[in-house]
């Protein structure tokens, strides 16, 4: 279980968690998405965080289980309204970082899309957003230049820096703070690059932060 | 503002709204939408609640705000996979009720629902959920035999009974449950009947709740 009191905080503290969808590119294509004009988000509830040693991911029955890596910004400061695309002017909202996977009941999402109903049964299942520790400032200074990975049972899936991102972090915190005041201990999630695609019960994911091609240890993580 | 203890800890206690969608016949026909066969739901952030005295509903600009009143139930103990369509079996999971008002920037929600986008904004603006003070579970003993009103400028525009649900709350907490654990303090809305309609800045909403065709005076609300 997890049990240092820095891990058991992000699920505390946390009281929504907002995700930006198709925000790299090559990911809009690979499900054939249209690209946005703006950024668009949706919501996981804080009751889907799986922290690190609490166990699998479970997959709910019938459920084409996609993984999508994602770096994730714990916010430290509430924020409402914010006006700027400026990337100095963020820190001061960022505590710390987390890696995260923003687990996926695909088909279900493919079938609410398809019907025009919401996103919420599709991202929300028990255990569907795994996060790793925090990972401060110091040691991740620039978010639009980090490297995201993602293997499955060893094989590479995902592997993408984060300045693919289409709309910066700036950007992000400007939209949805415009419709919903971002708290302290909130988590944004800011979209997966591209190479989603299915797990199944008992394959491993490791996933992980490289910053100038050196691993971040905090960032490590290990998801049956 | 809101002070008393009472209140504001309607919100403090939250992590998350989950909102029963079209779960009256007759609200499924006036917005022309299919009959779901069974219940489906989505998240509004804490973010969005508006306790009694807290001031107006903001409308965003360019937006057709529409209310939908509903009836809330207040999770008073963490219920997960919840296996039973019985109404004596929940009362043990329902710390009290509210009488609450899903607002809804409907323009919002129909550009979303034709492009098969989430419906977080749609549902998620601040203020979007102006909530009552609590109603204990001896003032309200029987939930599926409630009226609920809501009335614009003096005018009613929703007024029906919690006996129309197309769904019970056994099975709304059942099919919620099975997907995301319900933690102490989240919000489950329960759906609305026929009625919703537009609301312009500077409009009085007033609403309640009606057992026996007596009002109960905890759940009334007056929001501009
Ligand atoms: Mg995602
Ligand atoms: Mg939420
Ligand atoms: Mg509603």
């Amino acid at each position: 279980m997890a049990s240092s009191p820095a891990l058991t905080a992000i699920r505390r503290n946390c009281r929504k968690v907002i995700c930006i969808g198709r925000n790299y590119a090559d990911h809009v294509k690979e499900l054939n998405n249209q690209r946005p004009k703006q950024p668009f988000f949706f919501l996981k509830p804080p009751s889907s965080i799986l922290l690190p040693g609490e166990g699998p991911v479970l997959r709910p029955n019938g459920v084409n289980m996609h993984f999508e890596i994602e770096l994730g910004l714990v916010i430290g400061k509430q924020v409402k309204d914010l006006q700027t695309e400026d990337d100095s002017e963020i820190l001061q909202y960022i505590d710390s970082y987390l890696l995260s996977i923003d687990m996926t009941a695909r088909n279900v999402q493919n079938e609410a899309k398809k019907k025009g109903l919401p996103w919420s049964i599709a991202k929300g299942f028990d255990t569907f957003l795994p996060v790793s520790g925090p990972v401060s400032k110091e040691v991740l200074a620039d978010p639009h230049n980090v490297e995201l990975y993602l293997k499955v049972n060893g094989e590479v899936k995902q592997e993408d820096s984060t300045e693919l991102m289409l709309f910066r972090i700036p950007r992000q915190l400007s939209d949805i703070s415009k419709v919903m005041t971002l708290e302290k201990g909130d988590i944004v999630l800011t979209g997966t690059p591209k190479g989603v695609g299915t797990v199944q019960t008992g394959d491993v994911m490791e996933c992980g932060l490289r910053i100038g091609g050196k691993e971040v240890e905090e960032a490590k993580m290990r998801v049956e």
